[in-house]
């Protein structure tokens, strides 16, 4: 039961200053893991070759895989392969399938390979070539000592493909690791961190070597359980760590004691989840937003196939706009005000039956950073929905800037539909 | 002229394999680079003491200051604290004044500190206290002989708080550094990443010194000319970098070949520039969308102030919605189907006309991954703008998938109306 450790070093200047974060890390750490490796450290370094050695030699000390990232390509501050040939102390030869596949691959783009296009064909000597077949720069895998290292170019898209059809099954036969990674995550929505670690207290004390997460963002609070498990030894895989019935038992309490809150698991989203209520019971939607300007509606229809089920929206943002286009009485404007429970619900029922759709929706509030008073501060919302059930309203107080408190109104929005279907 | 480096620790196993990027890095790198101070590595490790204590001591090898970031909080999981004072070998020492800002924090909470809670409250020996004004774990920095090691909180808006009112300040004093971070940025849309660098191909080659970057994204191409640059020393400053002058006029070259895609300089974005000239014209506008699903009219009304500008959108999303709400008429849709230009152009007018407002916008297009035809394929998009200089519309062909689709759309729209105004 070896417990394989990995490094992943993402190489270029603009991960540093140029306000770009390594998101390529995420998939190769999830990928590793399939293969029964654990990340156990990621860096991020520029394009000067020093810091790139130092790196790796640094990850050569105590990793089994190292995975680096970017700097494969044409120009001269690419250097990943130079720094790995001099850190291994090995030569770059130019290979004869990696230069044919770049003139292949220029020509049809028009061009020439120039020599700088050509670096990109040298590889460190006794490298295994890793084909790109989805742009130019091949990538390298080489062993060194008990170690390996992968390097891939930092286009994502690229990296994706190299990593899931060559990197994965070369690793799995070097390795033939028995451990694999076992996750499962759950969505919730109303309640906040501090109360949802709460419900989970009971876990967290006798966690029996599962770990867990619990990460809030605007679209709620996300619970992830975890561990490394181990295949075909049942007698000892009591003892690190829980197996498959236990695990299948804990996911099952999980999802009881947060099952008020819980809208999805694994990682779908809130939109995807209400679209699917929608069309188990054949309901048609439309949206009448104001706060929100749009966002909710754009969320309904960023679902493949939602024309299915969404018939309009609109953003009535000024009050003219909310008399006009959904018929809220000029009367219960000037009467409750255009953020108000009852302007919500004339808006909800007012695009129901001028679109004439099963459910409709209306959202109003103040996102700030203006336009609040003492009566009805920033982050003061009211949702209504009306529909087959009767009408429904809801008002929220929520916290944050502008864009927060859209994104948590569209959320709460989409969930009150969910609730209410 | 000394160059000051830094190396930024992330902290937290939820960065390893939870999905999770570190963020905070982010505005470290850029609060580091404005006292003079540059970063060279950013790792991220789990909170595992051992992963911790290598990254550090890796570090304390040729960084001048060090920052971590996370791991501060009361759970057991959170060990920094432990980490540094057992590399640093010494003690944690419990500090009256965090733990009397701890118990106050937690009073207003309605809570006491238990002894897990006053976790927060162990600094090791000879650190300086750095307080938090937003939350409970305080942050701490100290030397060790040539480096400087800060301890920030892993949620963000409490390290970027402590950041600035605390460690600048303090850095500033430590180090005393002449040399500044210089950077400038230029936003475009309209030309593919390659052919923006083929029109900085002059500047590329003779760069005197000054990093260039140039980093597409669905909302554009966006290209940062930065150096770092030297006070007080007239008489060298040329010979390392370019001085006041150089720079002004490089800026002043690029902004002019890149004249015709350039919407925007700095991070400002494309929906505050279309707030800007609408509200310069006094202006106001109503879009109707269709494949955008409301995104156009979210990003419009995401700026603050905007109600002064924006009156209304409308997601027409059915046939029928385009014909209730904006009255396309039924024989357009018929003849040149719902993703037409003609189709576009009444939205826009039909809209303009039922909200009285200045300018009105229609688009409508294929966002995917159903719904192509061989004529009209997945990504075609049709946009049109009416106002007082006249009709106008236009057509894009965009690649990626719906998310990235609709989000290229609703740029290309928005710099449409910029255009138009």
């Amino acid at each position: 039961m070896k417990c394989l450790h990995a490094d992943i070093i993402a190489v270029g200047s603009e991960l540093l200053l140029g306000g770009r974060l390594d998101s390529n890390s995420v998939f190769v750490a999830h990928h590793l893991a399939e293969c029964g490796i654990e990340v156990r450290k990621k860096t991020s370094v520029g394009d000067q070759k020093g810091d790139i050695q130092e790196a790796l030699r640094d990850a050569l000390k105590h990793a089994h895989v190292i995975v680096l990232t970017g700097g494969l390509g044409s120009t001269l501050d690419d250097c990943t392969r130079e720094a790995v040939a001099e850190t291994l102390q090995c030569a770059l030869i130019k290979r004869k399938k990696a230069f044919d596949n770049l003139k292949a691959c220029y020509r049809r783009l028009g061009r020439s390979v120039t020599p700088l296009l050509a670096r990109q064909a040298f590889l460190p000597s006794g490298a295994r070539m890793l084909t790109n077949s989805v742009g130019t720069a091949p990538g390298f895998l080489m062993r060194c000592g008990q170690s390996v290292i992968i390097a891939l170019p930092g286009v994502p898209r690229e990296a994706k493909v190299m990593m899931v059809s060559q990197v994965q099954p070369l690793l799995r036969k070097f390795f033939k690791s028995n451990r694999h990674y076992w996750h499962h995550s759950f969505q919730t929505f109303g309640l906040p961190e501090t109360d949802i670690q709460k419900q989970l207290n009971h876990f967290l004390k006798d966690n029996r070597g599962i770990q867990f997460g619990i990460l809030a963002s605007p679209r709620g609070v996300t619970v992830t359980v975890s561990c490394w498990v181990f295949d075909g030894r049942p007698s000892s895989v009591k003892k690190i760590s829980p197996g498959f019935l236990e695990r299948a038992y804990m996911i099952h309490q999980i999802r009881d004691c947060l099952s008020p809150w819980l809208f999805a698991e694994g990682d779908r989203t809130m939109e995807e989840i209400v679209g699917e209520v929608l069309r188990a019971r054949s309901w048609t939607i439309a949206v009448a937003e104001s706060c929100t300007g749009g966002l909710v509606a754009h969320r309904l229809t960023g679902v493949p196939g939602s024309s299915l089920y969404m018939n309009r929206g609109v953003v009535s943002y000024s009050n003219e706009a909310k008399r006009e286009l959904v018929g809220v009485p000029a009367s219960t404007l000037r009467r409750y005000g255009a953020v108000s429970s009852q302007v919500a619900m004339a808006m909800a029922s007012g695009i129901r039956m001028r679109s004439r759709v099963d459910v409709g929706v209306g959202v109003t509030g103040i996102a700030g950073p203006g336009g609040g008073t003492p009566n009805k501060p920033v982050g003061l919302v009211y949702g209504a929905i009306d529909g087959p059930q009767g009408p429904q309203s809801q008002c929220w107080k929520f916290h944050g800037d502008r864009a927060e408190i859209t994104l948590k109104t569209s959320q709460a929005v989409l969930d009150l539909i969910r609730r209410y279907a």
